[in-house]
């Protein structure tokens, strides 16, 4: 079943010209964005995933769950802030999270390399227990397989999580209208900086922790207080830029953020501008975006910072009728077009 | 983080001495459950994996669902039968059908191998969601990794899954009594001959094709036809030896089975005696056994043979109390213990 990379008829990415997997066709850019349109999601064709959000929401006998998965594949296991654990765990619970949905249950299937140390597989699945565990919720169903050696990374984590809806708020892209003020729940960037000052052979060094954290109590702080949310987005691959780019287009809407309003900590900075990276394309592992009426966004916002996953929370944006864009506005009030890179700065950041 | 695999103070398996994971952890046998029992259940302690059951049984709301996830790492990725997508829903299907729920929705994650045809990830996720539809499920959220030559192979991919049990009974270990029948669904070993066959490097040709199949519309249709069943187990890695193990050291009680009404194909027949396997030990994906009250059995027997996927089935032994063991019956009325490999005959089979 194999296929000529330098020509492809029937490639099923015609327009990309792809007909082997590359790197960036995960990296959470163009394309990714190209694979799942015209490959993954056609063929998978179904209402649910034309949701498009980061977990589907479902009915079960009148009760409205969230379910979500994510495989975990970060490089290297172990970085400052966290491991693969911490963050099969939070990445989960936040995807539950960013549906409006109290995370319930959580499932591991594990991936094994021949070789991998055992000691290290009983510290990640302690950091994943503790996370779950943290939320209120529980690994209660797994699965062990182990392949041979040069055939994996050490180890590839596969978590799933249900979540309970139990409030009528209808939070996803749809809900986003024109004039909603956009929020941060804090600066951005320092999952992707930890990530690469911890990876071999960069040759970097930095204080910088990872931000991976679990952001469903501070969502369900923001519900029980009663605050009407249009659409929430964890920042992962990609980082704010790609979630703002998704979320314009499939809400149909422009979004304009201010440059000088988005918080980014001085060691990502340094670390950034040393780099030649953009803080707005870094991958976060406990920082949403949100979208919420106008009116509320300074209670919002002082909300957030009042609990400790919000403190460096801000107000970054609006949203203007348009179709489909995303500007951001420099300090001299010019504007530039912020777009999806290709693929990713970073690959194997989550 | 690593270890010295010669030396191990604070190993985390001691009694069986390893620092580093082997195949043999992955394999369903001894090993995998000393992994299982003394690093992964301890470290993420939890009732509901005390359930030992393939699917954990929660309560969402007043609602009674199964919930399940598999990573799927089958080689070669297309077999005689299958392919790994057929497999990722069908695996997933089966852990649902066997806690007696009826699946509901689908997730699935990628873990896809730098330079792996998107030809072949488009035909997979084609079998994938024709087997998902084909028991009325779909696969409603997702996500796509992509990790680097030489840290893959070709393709992972994790399924979790959601049913409802609505019904009353309470499928599973705990369930089975003494004098309870043992049925299989039908033939065995049809999955480990197929991917044995397929599996390049072995120079072994076979008409063998994998059982792959979704057992949920067997299952549904026992329970709505009144049936009591006290347990059902689909028999995949570790074969029927491997399940029967298992579920009488987890109900307490001994199984005999009958060696001569254990069926078998003549082709898997052919292909255990040449290659010295045991049918009993070979992988299937699209078999269960079922516990069933004795007086019922014949009546439940006929019920399976009515339908297309149980038209081999066959009452292979009996429950008696004991203490955890299982031994078969020779055609000379001789006993042999069954008990586990340490490791499987064949690694990466599902």
């Amino acid at each position: 079943m194999s296929s000529d990379p330098t020509f492809a008829p029937g490639c099923p990415l015609p327009a990309a010209g792809y007909a082997l997997t590359v790197m960036a066709h995960g990296g959470g850019g163009r394309l990714m964005q190209q694979l799942l349109d015209r490959l993954i999601r056609p063929a998978l064709d179904n209402p649910w995933l034309a949701q498009r959000h980061d977990a589907a929401v479902i009915e079960c006998g009148g009760v409205r769950l969230a379910f979500t998965t994510d495989a975990y594949v970060v490089k290297p296991l172990f970085f400052p802030g966290g491991d693969i654990g911490k963050l099969a765990a939070c990445g989960t619970l936040n995807d539950l999270a960013v549906a409006g949905a109290r995370p319930l249950f959580l499932s591991a299937a594990l991936v094994i390399e021949e070789g991998f140390p055992l000691a290290d597989l009983k510290t990640v699945l302690t950091s994943l227990n503790a996370a779950a565990r943290a939320a209120g919720t529980a690994v209660v169903t797994g699965d062990t397989k182990v392949v041979e050696r040069g055939k994996g990374d050490g180890l590839y984590i596969a978590t799933s999580g249900i979540g309970v809806i139990d409030h009528p708020q209808r939070i996803g892209p749809r809900a986003i209208r024109a004039d909603d003020a956009v929020l941060v729940s804090g600066d951005l960037g320092r999952h992707g900086v930890a990530v690469l000052a911890a990876r071999e052979g960069l040759g970097f060094e930095t204080t910088v922790q990872s931000d991976c954290a679990d952001l469903s109590a501070l969502v369900m702080d923001l519900i029980a207080a009663g605050h009407e949310l249009h659409c929430l987005r964890d920042l992962t691959r990609g980082g704010l830029a790609a979630a703002l780019v998704e979320l314009a287009r499939d809400a149909g809407v422009d979004i304009e953020v201010d440059d000088a309003a988005i918080p980014v900590a001085p060691g990502v900075r340094a670390a950034s501008g040393i780099l030649g990276l953009d803080p707005l394309h870094l991958a976060n592992e406990g920082r949403m975006v949100l979208f919420v009426p106008p009116a509320q966004a300074d209670a919002t916002l002082a909300r957030l910072r009042g609990h400790p996953l919000g403190r460096e929370a801000a107000r970054i944006g609006v949203v203007r009728g348009g179709r489909g864009g995303v500007r951001s506005r420099s300090a001299y009030g010019t504007f530039r077009v912020i777009d999806l890179p290709s693929g990713e700065q970073l690959p194997r950041i989550c």
